[in-house]
């Protein structure tokens, strides 16, 4: 039993990284068990289908993502503080080239089964839905601690800053920009500062 | 001859179509020749292999976006007029139901090739520099017609509206939030604000 479990979290990991380098498309149960040196019978035990794969593999990242962005960012103070040290994890998240090669796994499958009906899209469509949830609910908080003005609209500006991430991700893996931290945290900036309280901005 | 090269445009338009839903991976000789009733070996006389559609599509992608977004826009006055018509051209090319019934055909590729060396990766690569310097130099005429400011950074404002669009077609795509096109004219409105010359900001 624990065996088994240790096993299928080996497999995970693998398709994981797999994955984030060639598509939620690689994911083959052949491919898998080549990969792992094992019969595709044997994958077989410890995943009934190539569906069951890719969920098990989107909700195992999801899970990722709490611990390694959300989590410690929660420990950061409320507001503006909170908000960037979500972006510096996220930064991190989405370099990370042991656990995702080919850059945040979501990114990847967002845009790959965006109009692909079925239980994967409906994880990674979730997975989206908690990280602009996330963000507009930690603007909210910038809005009460003073941090930010208080009409700003926090669903607005999570969009706002998704778009910053998504160019960034794009100027990393695709460009292979060496500037890409640096655009990401200069549009940050940027609209961090157009969300400052007016008499702030003016006195700065 | 003739008879060839209106073969080959009907098996690319329907390749687009194809690959906008499901990935340049699901570009292959057989699939693409079922669809078009021909036989493997009557595809193959007008692509020689995977990689030579791939790389069609996507030539003939950057192609149409020239035609569909940059030329009309070039029909606009410089500077401000002619950055939002490029980005309603873009919301009108990303959202065309008959030819990319899934999406900017670049935005999917972007995502699914970044890991992927070779001859196709390069292409979308190209397109998404092509984009990025559109947007910059468009920026330029609109500080030079003294529509925002001449500290602003062209090339820094080029990924701006790039997230922008990427994270107003995951809302489309992705979420299937009937407010993507609200929050993308949203977004632009304060992006552009934030370029504005101080005195004028002021005297609005």
């Amino acid at each position: 039993m624990r065996k088994g479990l240790v096993t299928r979290a080996r497999i995970l990991d693998d398709a994981i990284r797999l994955a984030s380098v060639e598509g939620i498309a690689g994911l083959t149960i052949g491919r898998l068990a080549e990969r792992n040196g094992m019969s595709k019978a044997g994958l077989f035990a410890h995943f009934k289908s190539k569906e069951e794969v890719e969920v098990a593999v989107l909700e195992e990242t999801i899970a990722r993502f709490s611990e390694t962005v959300f989590a410690p960012a929660l420990a950061q103070p409320r507001g503006e503080p909170r908000l960037r040290a979500l972006l510096e994890r996220w930064w991190e998240w989405a370099n990370d080239a042991e656990r995702q090669p080919g850059g945040c796994l979501i990114v990847q499958a967002s845009a790959e089964l965006d109009d692909q009906p079925g239980r994967a899209r409906e994880v990674v469509a979730k997975a989206q839905r908690l990280l602009l949830d996330m963000f507009e609910r930690a603007t909210q908080l910038a809005v009460e601690s003073g941090h930010f003005r208080s009409d700003l609209d926090p669903k607005l500006f999570a969009v706002q800053i998704l778009g910053i991430l998504l160019a960034t991700h794009q100027l990393q893996r695709l460009l292979r920009d060496p500037n890409a931290k640096a655009f990401m945290w200069r549009a940050v900036d940027d609209l961090f500062a157009s969300a400052k309280p007016v008499r702030r901005r003016l006195t700065k």
